[in-house]
């Protein structure tokens, strides 16, 4: 029996084996769900040792352990390193959800559960392709080295550090990465940029205590008016963003890039609605596809402060917190940002209250060589099984691992995700497309074969 | 004996009354605290009804009953109306009390409560000059009614409705209120301005559901950035508000008044190290006292959305909610401003987000006339009871029922209160001074008889 029809053979299997992991709900921001996090971790460890890996938990300082598995037998081969991240993100709102986030259920062709598309579903699908290939030609066609972290989605604090210590232990010719999506239903995508991260937190401190607003109002500093003025004070009137020097750094994409995604299915009309928003806000004089790939941008992703119950309490609050995150692309630097950032807040600050600027995680942007052999296999295994010309994009989102395999390992990764671009993914209803992660693992099976040949 | 000995020789008696009032937890505002508000009016009612008054719990229409208690013997002489309230504000942030808000503690001189001094503490201090009177004259010297509402904290929004269809049930010469404070110890304070207050929520939303800031970032509308905007887009940079006509109406204090206010013992040193801040923001060209008793202002109480857990989640939140409010001053009416206010934030939100503002208490700013004849009387018995010359100042803060009385019942108030400018109040570690407890049922029991001469 092939590996592809062995693949084929146990579709179901796989899925009820992929419904087990998503169901263990390890939120690795959430410190109540430090165990679960650690479950998911031995389950998964469990499972790559149960098909002939040998494999550890590697523990990451101050925070969640990293699997670790290798087959390392493929001599004169070349190594790939595959990566992914078992940790998900927060469930709320958790009332938004059609069925409970870590009961897997299966409506039409998805599976809906927390995880199931980011990341755990399409390192499952890598996973079951290592399975398919060593259960039918007992061996693998290169040596491979497996790392699926806990910690991503808190932007893998500690993770980055052992990397930089330990580049040997994960010494190989080139990464696969399944993280992301394709940029429509059927349409093979190979990403070869990636923004980086600085977030932050940043809080306002005022009067000592809480304040009485109509004794003291009108001549006593409220946080909360001032974080208002230092967040709109963030962007100009054109949407572009006001730390200096924010751009001096941006790269224009390629004049070949910028005309490939000219070809693309995209349709404004469709995102609007997708988004269900009658226009799309930005940075004034770059298209849509733009403003998300090459161009960095500053966002609020929750604020709180003062009395937020029901009713009228009539307070000047004492203190209000933001988070507040800078997508970045080439060649910005986070540590660069980060300082000018902080500087920016400073200065932004009206009279009369104190600013704190937290740094939460950062991560630099990074660029693949699309002409690099691994993304050229990529590319045509992607022909084979999607029956379909494959596209080179970039995404807006960061996988901070990537920038670490380009500037620690020196190596080139390849980007090719199964997911959808409705799969909810960091919202409510996230889901996973059952045909995608059958065709992943048949993606990732020809490509392993066809890399070492 | 006295009144006046009876309520020296009563004194400890008092005030573990006040102790067993400031224990029930009132919170208006809180669905979950119904009962206990429920419990103080009963308590309250009961109290009054053992003093000799006849009385009965008003039903107010979707909120908490009123007390009303009412002594009308006095054939010939005035009536006199006096008010208060037993709601209490919330106690977050619960872990800045040193003693629980609900455990009424003394610590030196004070008695430390949620309530101690807004309102019960006042209030009770009135209801004991009554007692005093009864026991020892057996009569009162003017004929009285008492109203204690419940909703005082949450803008009395059933309570006004009441008002305007029973009027004659309130019919009085004059209106009594301790709901106030000195302007510094000692120093005994005739309130004749009150600002007035629109205070709204104003809802901003975005996106159908939370959205991955990476993949989105740059082309979706964040309702945190824009709800910025519009804060930010309501003052200008001299602190001015920026809704059309907000200053139109306002009138600039008699030349009288500001002469007597620049007599006042104010440092504005004190103020900034009673506030812990470096400097008094606010609107330029006015100083702290103006600004806070003859300017409006608009605050924002508090403000959520989005992650505020613990961590980093990189979400563009779907929406987010802040409580925004407006104090009035004379001239400027709180319907007129309200439909500027709301305007004005849709005219400031940016492209892509939907804005709703809802109106959840609102009052009218009031002048009293100081030459009405029980204002004198107070000022009188101010000189005798505190042994100094009393001010005539105004107040920040909204009591909203003052304006009924002036515009319902058409009679002037005297408002004469008995807390200190420290008294925390609205805040943790809220209390009252008991000296001014006492001195508070004296002034009241001389005002009654010398007011009725």
């Amino acid at each position: 029996m092939t590996a592809l029809s062995y693949a084929q053979e146990h579709r179901a299997g796989f899925l009820d084996e992929l419904k087990a992991f998503v169901s263990i709900p390890s939120i690795s921001t959430l410190p109540q769900h430090k165990d679960d996090v650690r479950r998911a971790a031995d389950w998964l460890l469990e499972h790559l040792r149960g098909l002939g890996m040998t494999g550890e938990l590697i523990p990451i300082e101050g925070g969640h352990p990293m699997v670790y598995a290798e087959w390392m037998q493929a001599s004169g081969k070349p190594t790939v390193l595959i990566y992914g991240h078992y940790d998900v993100q927060p469930v709320d709102p958790l009332h938004e959800w059609t069925s409970p986030p870590f009961e897997p259920t299966i409506r039409g062709d998805d599976l809906y559960a927390r995880g199931a598309r980011d990341d755990k579903g399409q390192v499952f699908a890598v996973i079951k392709a290592l399975e398919s290939l060593l259960r039918t030609d007992g061996t693998l066609p290169l040596s491979v080295r497996v790392i699926v972290e806990g910690e991503e989605e808190i932007g893998s604090p500690g993770m980055y550090k052992w990397i930089d210590r330990h580049a040997r232990k994960l010494a190989c010719d080139f990464a696969w990465v399944s993280d992301g999506q394709l940029f429509a239903p059927g349409l093979p995508t190979i990403v070869t940029g990636l923004r980086g991260l600085v977030y932050t937190e940043v809080e306002v401190r005022g009067p000592s205590h809480d304040l009485h607003s109509g004794i003291y109002g009108g001549a006593a500093p409220n946080p909360v008016n001032a974080i208002a003025s230092i967040i709109a004070g963030l962007k100009d009137r054109r949407g572009r963003v006001t730390v200096p020097r924010f751009y001096a750094a941006v790269r224009d994409p390629s004049p070949e890039e910028k005309a490939s995604w000219e070809r693309l299915p995209f349709s404004d009309e469709a995102y609007l609605k997708e988004l269900g928003i009658p226009a799309a806000p930005g940075e004034q004089g770059f298209g849509i596809l733009e403003r998300r790939w090459t161009r960095p941008t500053l966002e609020v992703h929750g604020i709180a402060g003062g009395w937020t119950g029901a009713g009228a309490k009539t307070v000047i609050p004492a203190r209000v917190t933001a988070k507040i995150s800078m997508r970045l692309v080439p060649d910005q630097r986070a540590s660069t940002i980060y300082r000018s950032f902080s500087k920016k807040v400073a200065k932004l600050a009206p009279q009369g209250v104190e600013v704190e600027v937290r740094e939460l995680a950062s991560s630099d942007p990074v660029l693949v060589n699309p002409k690099a052999k691994p993304v050229q296999v990529a590319a045509t295994v992607a022909r084979q099984v999607w029956d379909a010309e494959p596209v080179f994009t970039r995404e807006g989102g960061s996988v901070p691992i990537v920038t670490k395999f380009d500037r620690v390992l020196k190596v080139p990764t390849v980007l090719f995700g199964f997911g959808l671009p409705d799969d909810n993914l960091h919202a409510p209803n996230e889901k996973f497309h059952i045909p995608n992660f059958y065709r992943g693992i048949e993606t990732v099976i020809r490509f392993l074969q066809q890399v070492s040949a």
